[in-house]
């Protein structure tokens, strides 16, 4: 048995058993359950381990705006840019205004990281790179339909969301609600978006074969989100061996992946 | 101290130099270093681990032929084309005789993978497909010099490959001569491929700048290769997990990371 117990007997024959498919790939597949997870909540982790997270998090939040104007840039249909331009709002802000990468920065400063080397991309683990990467061109080359669907891990981002701030809150002295304030935002606006994305799917994924994409769009995510973990508990936990050339916690200056 | 002490104080003067760093980026940050390997290679992983590795390092492998024709695809100089033929050729063979992915298959056999299944690509890890895609990717984007540099890895492969047969040798009872056949003709192939791309590289950067990109490409290929061994030492050697959906060595069948 596996997580995808899915995968056998499943039928998608309406837009109501394609809904209770991918809530069961959420509630099989999101990386709420993966063991890193587990330890970043439970305050397990050490001051370097955050760091890790935190650094390698960045780059896959500072990407998620540049993969939504990807998904802009597909659509002909103005009411549908005009939804889906939200998402970019939120995380970008306006000039003056702070967005939530702007309160994601401010999580750094707390875990001590420093601001510039966040924002030049250094020491982040290449699968946190592939994997990131991999879902901007996802949306760029997939049908609209498993575009918008690839971003229904949203329907589960609430729990996990209130499981962090509560958890981190609870276990790390050195992280407070300030620290934390990208988070309680998105309790709003995450469940917005993926109501809006699921009734897309819903309408537009009209055979079992369009469903079955859909549900594949959401499987790649959850594989992205889920593969992130792994890099990181495998070269920050498990002493797996952190890559040549990646943050090292232990070191105030590390080396780059890049020549100088 | 991290294994990228070329960052620091390296110059890019002359074609010679760029040899050099080259050459200090595979002696550091070749995968031949990555505890993975040592441990497949001496004979300290099970049937298991061997498969694992075996499946996942197919999708690469069998990756390459396509990752070619993409750099063939960009060159409008016939000569630079034909050149490059020869390595689509090396790996997928003529009509009626086997090339480097025929004889790649045999140790799926050997080591009692089902032929059928690691064609379909099942099972494989998310962090191997996002990390061999982002290859074809690197190619299919960058300027000329930096896509032909991407093979320079090649410059180490006859190192890796003979440790990988004379301990594949010695330590498995499932792994014989017939079964690692693909290895043997790549000790001639990758050095005349190497040598070629290093020769390119020498005579097309003909600045620092454009040194430094040589070198760049060369590390980004090393986390291509680094990071699929990280993923397969996570979920198969220390226990962090095997991803939801991927090969699970015990068992006969297992669950795809698709919506059947």
């Amino acid at each position: 048995m596996t997580a995808l117990s899915i995968g056998r007997g499943v039928t998608l024959g309406s837009a109501e058993e394609l809904e209770a498919a991918l809530r069961h790939i959420g509630a099989t597949r999101y990386h709420s359950l993966h063991p890193f997870h587990r330890l970043l909540h439970g305050g397990k982790l050490n001051k370097g381990q955050v760091q890790a997270w935190a650094l390698n998090r960045y780059y896959y939040q500072s990407t998620i705006p540049i993969k939504d104007a990807v998904v802009i840039s597909r659509f002909r249909d103005r009411a549908t840019r005009v939804e889906w331009r939200h998402r970019i709002e939120d995380h970008d802000g306006e000039v003056g205004s702070e967005g939530g990468i702007e309160r994601w920065l401010k999580l750094f400063v707390a875990v001590g990281l420093d601001e510039g080397m966040v924002k030049r991309e250094e020491g982040i683990l290449p699968a946190t790179r592939f994997a990131v990467d991999a879902y901007v061109r996802f949306v760029w080359d997939k049908p609209l339909t498993e575009a918008i669907a690839s971003s229904l891990t949203e329907l589960f981002s609430p729990g996990i969301i209130k499981e962090r701030v509560s958890g981190m809150l609870a276990s790390y002295d050195f992280i407070d609600e300030e620290t934390l304030s990208y988070f309680k935002p998105r309790l709003n606006q995450a469940p917005r978006d993926a109501e809006f994305a699921l009734a897309y799917v819903k309408q537009h994924a009209k055979t079992p074969e369009e469903r079955r994409k859909v549900c594949e769009a959401l499987l790649f995510k959850c594989d992205v989100l889920w593969s992130q973990l792994d890099a990181l508990h495998h070269a920050y936990v498990l002493g797996g061996g952190i890559p040549p050339g990646c943050f090292e916690p232990h070191e105030q200056t590390y080396a780059v992946g890049k020549v100088a």
